[in-house]
């Protein structure tokens, strides 16, 4: 048993309640981290309380993500996208720790995303309607395949139920993802730039949609 | 090629959004019906237009719905559950054409459901956290994996996209799943009872819960 692990990027997903049913699938299929680039708060609606047991980590760009995952986790960058040359998520094409791209809802893989990515699966469609999936069904379908090639051991079940841990202690602020000391300090310039140029973007008051969030948060 | 054929069994969906989702993995996985049981009004938002593109039965009782699979389409049905003697989804158990049925969201499948059922999959789990996945998560893996063991052909693609189907011509109102003479006739005597009984249920009124419907109804 190798021990390979599995991280999931999400870079550009539109709709954040998708982020929690995204973060209740990566704690079913024991992914390490899942990696949020760019906005670092999120809905947790639909995670039902797992977005407390997933680790999630913050980065500002793509590029910072990327020698994250290459450089201290070893991870190849696996495209979930119909790419030239992508096999089929079921032929288990993997060779180590893995880290998974979503595209967009809408668009699929940006160009700046597909560069970074080693390989692609894909995920194959049959009948004649849609043309996408849901990205949390979509990410689903790929961690599970990741999670039977890599032989995780299964959770231990009491009867018809998996027997679930204790829900850890809350570390921070709830539907935040906590950054590091440094991101911190870049997060803070970006915003003083922002407010000097005149305006607020959307993550500039980081209190305010964040409380709003937690308006929002139920587990469904 | 024996040209197996998959059904999906919704018989006590809480949320009636996650429909539409369904519907839209339905579509992709190559489902030929998917079958309501009780309601007959769904909430298509999710389903990206692929509402249109699936069959969509409905049946008032379970015991209806399953002789309509075992007499008519010579079905096994599938429960998606932690059962005793279970079988990983991934180790593919089927037969040939198989109906899943899936358990509502919060309680699993009920007894009545159990009894109905021919053998029982489930989706192995790893890691400590959350104790189910979504139900559509859930039912679109399953799907999956009966595609890849049917061998269904694979939807033609154009580049990095599935090409897509005209959508079909509407059939009857939209987000409502049409009956047979025999299924309205019956409904029709249900809600005279109810009528009757002094209340309406809610399902009394038709065209207000599915004019509702449609008012909610967006490709997201």
């Amino acid at each position: 048993m190798a021990g390979y692990e599995s991280y999931v990027v999400v870079h550009n997903i539109a709709k954040r309640h998708n982020v929690g049913t995204l973060a209740r699938s990566a704690t079913a299929f024991g992914v390490t981290e899942l990696i949020l680039v760019g906005r670092r708060d999120f809905n947790a609606f639909g995670s039902h309380g797992s977005a407390s047991h997933v680790r999630f980590r913050h980065f500002h760009s793509l590029i910072e993500a990327r020698n994250y995952l290459k450089e201290e986790k070893e991870c190849d960058i696996c495209g979930v996208e119909i790419a030239e040359g992508a096999a089929q998520v079921n032929d288990h094409p993997f060779k180590g720790n893995t880290a998974f791209l979503l595209g967009n809802e809408g668009s699929g893989l940006s160009a700046k995303e597909y560069e970074i990515c080693d390989f692609f699966v894909y995920i194959p469609q049959y009948g004649c309607g849609t043309a996408s999936l849901n990205v949390t069904v979509a990410a689903s379908i790929v961690l599970h395949h990741f999670g039977v090639w890599a032989g995780f051991s299964e959770r231990v079940r009491d009867g018809s139920k998996f027997i679930v841990a204790d829900k850890p202690v809350r570390q921070g602020r709830r539907n935040f993802c906590a950054g590091t000391e440094e991101s911190i300090v870049e997060e803070r310039k970006l915003r003083k730039e922002s407010a000097e140029n005149g305006f607020f973007d959307e993550n500039g008051s980081e209190t305010s949609s964040t409380d709003l969030l937690n308006g929002l948060f139920l587990d469904e």
